[in-house]
């Protein structure tokens, strides 16, 4: 499965030319999965090449404007292409009647069911290959962090190890890898795990904004592939970022430090910066696999051989 | 007086990446009025390099998705920057409870003065120079149109008939200018109207989307300088236009011959077409002084003399 991380909007509070309001998108094959919906989410959609007709859920952290104002139009563009399978709308308490409210006023309906849930943590997603789970972050309202994480696939064919075990290339081959036994010519059985490796791990991605360092986003994103944080400040800006429930990039880069991810992006940028590297430099000093998210960045996530 | 049209989303329903959703603004020296607000609006006001410290009002034709949606966030927006005097906020019944709704469940506040006005037509603005009108227009929910209309200016100052009088030029010159009679040494009175052209015209602008082609807003747009108005179908989708309540680009342009404007701007064009020439030549077929809406294009009003 290739997955792939989209930032759509890398800004906060307001946007600017270079950086659109909060929105995140996951793409793992043919399902998508969007994190926030900030205004212009929809036309970022369109400008990064992703189809929302792929979309799975959408997953809110929190009820500020800057994170969900691009959602009723998104609902309403929906409505317009073909869609058969419901659509999951997640975030805290108080969702479904923002979208209630807005499509009394507006008078839109969605022409697809609307799997609204609204939740203080827990897994929100789960199918055979992908499960998203949710814990609250630390901000100045209710907010979640979610985490995508891929299920353990099951490890390598031993191709050699089967031969010895005198299994024949063919479709043996393929029941094996299936994880079903087999029955050889000569009454002896060969089961699946004599000739598979050890379950291969399987991929995470943390979207974390807007927050304020904290231990339930440090324990969701433990070993995470890509941890996407609030990195709103610069250090100088502490106080600020204290008053305000956000994250300096140090702070944010100290987490990844200590959950051990493999790779930081920093969001939520203010839009006090023009030039975002001194905010990158700081971040690196602490933990050297940061980037500052840019619209449109798109980040590979490798599987796990 | 400098009066600039500035198409800010020419585009309707759906966005694309070359037209916005509804918006169009109107500076009229250092004040700027907003008619639509659609998602992404904020993001096309900086873009277009306008000044939102200079809104005197946002005036909204109908309480559709596409037209009102960046609405709570350009309020956010405008929240953090300095503002003293109030905003006006225009449009149908329902406009006050739709803000109210959002602000609720997002929790945010204005730093301003917000004057709500919520009408079915007439007179919502008026100072010194300028005024707005509105009239019903005819879509598939309540709809106005707008008219920006400069007030009369007064005529010329006739120098040459005001020295024949006997006025010497110096302070007595500009009294007169400014509408105020003299009397000279002599003991003879010369009044303003002795010495002042005719009163020159206003300039009127329209804004007319969504909406049929209907005599409310050809009556609104009677001899304007300028018709922005509603062309999202070309002219073989006239059932279309007529199921969704809104124009083809050729009953727009007879609208704009029959209101002998000066000028037709087409807009809220369909993003079925990624070529708009054929709307034009369809448009101008009936109405020559006709181009199509395109984002951020600027239309100067020139001053009567």
């Amino acid at each position: 499965m290739v997955i792939t991380v989209t930032i759509l909007g890398s800004g906060g509070t307001i946007p600017t030319l270079t950086r659109n309001l909060p929105a995140t998108a996951i793409q793992c094959d043919g399902k998508l999965f969007l994190f926030d919906c900030g205004e212009g989410t929809q036309t970022q959609i369109v400008r990064a090449k992703l189809s929302i007709g792929k979309l799975e859920g959408i997953f809110i952290s929190h009820l500020h404007g800057d994170h969900v104002m691009g959602l009723p139009g998104l609902l309403m563009t929906l409505s317009q292409v073909p869609r058969e399978k419901p659509l999951i709308l997640c975030g805290p308490k108080g969702l479904r009647e923002f979208i209630e409210c807005n499509r009394r006023f507006l008078g839109f309906q969605h022409s697809f069911d609307l799997d609204v849930i609204e939740t203080t943590g827990g897994t929100v997603f789960d199918d055979d290959e992908l499960g998203i789970d949710c814990s609250p972050a630390d901000h100045s309202c209710f907010t979640l962090a979610y985490g995508l994480r891929e299920n353990e696939r099951p490890g390598r064919f031993l191709t050699e190890e089967a031969k010895r075990l005198g299994v024949q290339p063919g479709p043996l081959f393929g029941q094996l890898q299936a994880g079903e036994s087999v029955m050889l010519d000569d009454g002896r059985e060969v089961h699946s795990d004599d000739v598979l490796g050890p379950p291969r791990r399987g991929r995470k991605i943390v979207y974390a904004t807007d927050t304020r360092p904290c231990d339930e986003v440090a324990l969701l994103a433990h070993h995470a592939d890509v941890l996407v944080h609030d990195g709103m400040f610069d250090d100088d800006l502490r106080d600020q970022a204290k008053l305000k429930k956000h994250s300096t990039v140090v702070q944010a880069a100290r987490l990844a430090k200590r959950a051990q991810v493999k790779r930081l992006i920093l969001t939520h940028v203010s839009n006090r910066y023009l030039d975002d590297r001194p905010l990158l430099l700081q971040a690196r000093s602490v933990f050297p696999n940061t980037k500052m998210a840019r619209d449109l960045m798109e980040i590979d996530v490798p599987m796990y051989k």
